[in-house]
């Protein structure tokens, strides 16, 4: 996978792997210049899913203290909430919660090419449904800036 | 990964493997009970994209001649869309373009568990940009229905 | 019906019932001060739908010379055809057609009382679907506006 | 009506009928393979009008216990939701309130014709406005999946 | 400025003038026939920011009692939270808190041209952002409505 | 105005002034530290409008060469668009037409302070309405992003 790393394609496998996958991916990404942080959040509040990520990119040092990254992140998440809500950005208010694995990504575009500088993605996977157990399917989000 | 296989992951896989992964995927989904398809299209226009995984999933058997498989295909197309746009279901119109993989997945929602009958899953993954070769970022889809 | 009869229920009405009802609700809709057209219009371009009733309501004079009327007008249509998408405003752009019965109202908020001036109701009745024969299912949009 | 009767049709004609309307559509509706409940549900709060007519479906036995049956209800649900809010999915939080009649109907999509397998249809019916007695007009939406 | 003088470039200019500034657009709008309300709204509940310019509307006399003049302010609103929001009609669900100064005017499209009768412009300019200080940028959003 | 100066009001202000207002306000947020760039488009199609803004901006050196400041204008753009359409990314497909004054800023957020990097905004005002002349009436979108 070395050669064709690219943002995106990380942060979606990030969410999708196992335990073990996961300890692969570090390697191979650390190699190619990325910086990473996986976490969970579920909520019918759309407002904790978005604090979850933000919190978790400013404690781990993925975005720094000026605006423009705090910007830049929050347009990765809210993108990427759109493909977990395909067409309603709304959980809880139209009966309906999400319980994710988020991961957050920060480096080139493309693995090992730093010529167009930073980027972010954040990938959004993990379950929709009604608020009864086993009542829910997947879903998936991924959202990229420039940073 | 054989004993949490579910149909929205492996339709997630699908898109983001390399082709060797492909074929270990694909023999594990078999065995899991699932139907699958792996196709690419890419547009300005969004009809284009929609009739060529419309297409696919016909002409592989991947639903039937009953209106209800299209109608439950044509959603998860247009779910994972949303995913691709990400708040305007719309490409050339806006000026942009979307090169994509696709994957079509039949099967049960979690793998081997058939008591909840048959689900469809649509995942799109490719770039998004101007129509300018390089000027493009990645972005990722998925949508799930029953079928 | 005619001592509650309001503008909208009217319009949905009018395009779902049969001939002989349709005679029946026009007497009615008459001496409750209402002015009415009913027609037809099927497309894979919104446009040509919006242009339809447009068209209509000018040449049956249920809409003046002022463009405070057509802009009343239009935000009816609008507001009936977002009720026919479900959340994306478009049609052959994202592959499928819609077949539309649409009745234009004129008049009272709620039959009889003039007290909050008259007001406009566009409702659209039809299928939308696949580009394929009897690939399709009912769809139902009113939009109401002060005129 | 009889003869074309359609599962659309007859959800809408249930939220805009009388009693004694009503009574007879129920008559001729079963007589063509349909099952039908009508109800009640008024809120600023959208998740009350989705629960409202979730608890109604189950309890009446328009759902059964798979999840997949409950998918196939809220995506209904859902899509009615969107004729009676046009646009933005939402109601207190913009401001506004709606009071609503709705009808869900099982059964063919077209009256005694059993080969496309059942449908459901979600009506809504009622008016949308100002949380101030009689700013209000009146709003319809029409939901239908398969099932 | 005089003889192009519009409605809704109005409210623009009132939203981003200086104190100074708004004096002399008040005289200037007088005279041509407008009548005007300025004030400031801040949440993260976009229902606050509806209810402040609802509120300032009617105690200043610039909607009647009738409900289609308020039907027309509040469309004016949320044509211009449109702008404010650019695409998902919230605030603190998402994570983002709005600070506005609004201004309502009422009068011709046109300045002095009273051939269409009279308009209502709502024009909102500010910041969102964040809830954190500083962490936030401008937006502008201007909605007009027939009255 | 000089020291409250900000990147929104500066591109609301350009789009909304007459010739010899615009000529000082070049002169004041030259000093301030700001490139600035207005033209003009119009169009049944969105393509069109984007189109014309990303040329002038790329002509005009406001971007550079990189994609992720191609980036930064498009979304710009999007957002200002928003504004404009109100819900609705689309216009001769729903049958109107815009005519727009563009202002495209590139400098800091705040007049004179560079301490959070550089910041891109697109100000679109101007007239939607029907394929009509004078059947139109005023529309403003403004879209801010971190370059």
């Amino acid at each position: 996978m070395g050669t064709d790393l690219t943002i995106g394609k990380l942060a979606v496998l990030l969410v999708v792997s196992t335990p073990e996958e996961e300890q692969q991916l570090l390697q191979v990404a650390g190699r190619a210049g990325y910086r990473i942080y996986q976490g969970r959040a579920g909520s019918m509040d759309p407002q904790k899913i978005f604090a979850a990520v933000e919190t978790a990119a400013k404690r781990r040092g993925l975005i720094g203290e000026q605006y423009r990254e705090e910007h830049a992140l929050y347009h990765s998440i809210l993108d990427a909430f759109h493909g977990v809500c395909r067409g309603e950005v709304a959980l809880g208010s139209i009966l309906r919660s999400a319980g994710l694995i988020f991961a957050i990504v920060r480096g080139p575009r493309m693995g090992g090419d730093y010529s167009d500088g930073e980027w972010l993605a954040v990938a959004l996977y993990g379950t929709i449904g009604a608020p009864i157990k086993g009542y829910e399917h997947e879903v998936m989000g991924l959202g990229i800036n420039h940073i």
